[in-house]
């Protein structure tokens, strides 16, 4: 493989984050290459109809938002391959990183990467939730989209950490009522979250609806609306159908980095650590940006930042490529 | 003070990092109120021409991008009050955060606070220097505005770390030709950047002249470029004009937190340390975000993304008001 094959940069993943790094990169001129798996860029906010938290986009589509980062890595320069699912990722003895490809039947080959495969909500697959997610009446996120179901009645399903902290926060910020179902007949989230969501429940109009599960979410006969959801619960087998106007699927995440465990440590949930003012993961020449790192917030704007950070730090590392590790003032040194 | 009269959070500082902050706080329906000390909004990107490296806006001007983001707080309810100028920060025994307002003229309290008065680059204050800001051809930050310079000629202008390495950046990613002044004999910036700097000039157009400082930016006629700059060398009185496309100011920046000194630490610049994954400072309930942190990035982008991060810390704050300290994955604790 000659050198004029060998990527600057080489991002893994064209969501957001991806996009946002393959801009800051290509405007650097690098020769920047983003390899996305689908047929499209995008990622998981192509699923998503209307943005109004992105500082600046008043309201804004998801697929508009991706076509607009899109044609801004173009305009620099930055090359977007999409189909190209990576598979390795590999540090060579001469510094180079080596990306298989499709199985392996292609080898990308960099002087840096930054990972940003993003993470996936975890469905439930019952009947109606994608049908009703396409019409913008399920949502997985609350921060995101609580405030569009202001004085409204809305069922959250889960019973993690999530799921109750943030039916607390859909219940005393936004919601006329909410309904709160898990499969077990008791919460696995953290005690004190626990009590704080039965402590809800006497002050705002909440029910807490234990063992059941979501058996279906029956549209409205035009389809754009939840006509009502039915529910079970699974010791008595009663059924229920309640008239609610969303959904709120709290069920986990699904970071997209099975394929990294070779080659990098992961938290247990399968997120890549990495330094959060430098986005170094612990492979010299490799960043990580967006919803797979560990601790990330998860929103729009700070996927973006996420990517912008690792880009700068690119010329960083090209101008020492022995001087990897921890940033001079990271908290671990300086203390903060 | 009754309790109407006490905010959920105050965000000092109009910028972006403040602007975004207020999004999320308003968008959670907290009562939310921005003070501002100039007569708008908006601070530092207001004095910006073209933004084209903001992810999903391909071109946008500073003043647009903050009506924007002006138009999203308040769509939200935010608040945004401008010509106050803060200049106290206290934590009542209560746990209330209380703001000293125009030397102390007005107080305001608020249960939680977020940091945003940004930072200042420091002007040369040669003649021209205004006026050619103001047509886009003076600029402070190389990430910026670098691009706008591709096969042109910039003068750089300072001795420090930033100034050498983004005088490098420069010469080896877009420009023609570059000289760099310092007013010193020697550079102030670390000896692996000078020699580097040195290693630049030898393989590209990079003249360095020393000790020289800038007299006077001269425009064009219709005053919308440069025709020239005087630069004089210090030592021997020698004047001398150089015909540039651009002239770059790297003499440091000032973050707006000389009022803050008797109440939060700060590190020796000014800048104020706060946890990474959270915004938080060592003060319970109050947050910084944006160009005043330490460690901060300094783009548009990333100052949103610290807004929307402290914002989103609030709710958890709220929850337990005495559990506040470095969050649970922090990377002291967690590794990364």
């Amino acid at each position: 493989m000659s050198d004029s094959e060998v990527f600057d940069v080489i991002i893994v993943g064209g969501g957001p984050a991806g996009l946002a790094a393959g801009l800051y990169a290509a405007r650097d001129r690098y020769r920047t290459l983003i390899l996305e798996k689908n047929g499209l860029p995008g990622g998981q906010i192509m699923l998503t109809g209307d943005i109004e938290n992105y500082p600046a986009w008043e309201k804004i589509a998801g697929p508009d938002f991706v076509e607009r980062q899109k044609r801004q890595v173009q305009t620099f320069g930055g090359e977007i391959e999409v189909g190209k699912s990576v598979g390795k990722l590999n540090r060579r003895d001469d510094g180079l990183i080596e990306l298989g490809v499709n199985n392996g039947k292609e080898t990308y080959l960099a002087r840096s990467v930054v990972l940003a495969p993003g993470s996936d909500y975890r469905k439930l697959g019952c009947p109606g939730e994608e049908e009703l997610r396409q019409a913008g009446k399920v949502s997985y996120c609350a921060t995101c989209d609580g405030a569009f179901y202001r004085d409204k009645h809305v069922l959250a399903v889960g019973g993690g950490n999530t799921a109750v902290e943030d039916t607390v926060y859909l219940a005393t910020r936004f919601t006329k009522k909410t309904t709160i179902i898990h499969r077990r007949e008791e919460f696995r989230a953290q005690k004190v979250l626990v009590e704080e969501l039965y402590r809800t429940a006497e002050e705002k109009d909440l029910d807490i609806k234990l063992p059941c599960v979501l058996d279906e979410i029956v549209p409205t006969d035009d389809g754009a609306r939840i006509d009502h959801v039915r529910i079970r619960n699974v010791k008595t087998d009663q059924v229920e159908d309640l008239k609610v106007d969303g959904v709120f699927i709290f069920v986990g995440m699904i970071p997209n980095t099975g394929w990294l465990k070779e080659s990098l440590p992961l938290d247990r949930n399968g997120y890549v650590p990495a330094d959060p003012l430098t986005m170094k993961t612990v492979m010299p020449g490799v960043f990580v940006a967006g919803d797979c790192r560990k601790s990330a917030a998860m929103q729009l704007a700070t996927a973006c930042a996420d990517g912008v950070v690792a880009a700068m730090q690119i010329k960083e590392h090209f101008r020492d490529p022995d001087a990897w590790g921890h940033s001079t003032d990271q908290p671990q040194t300086g203390g903060w």
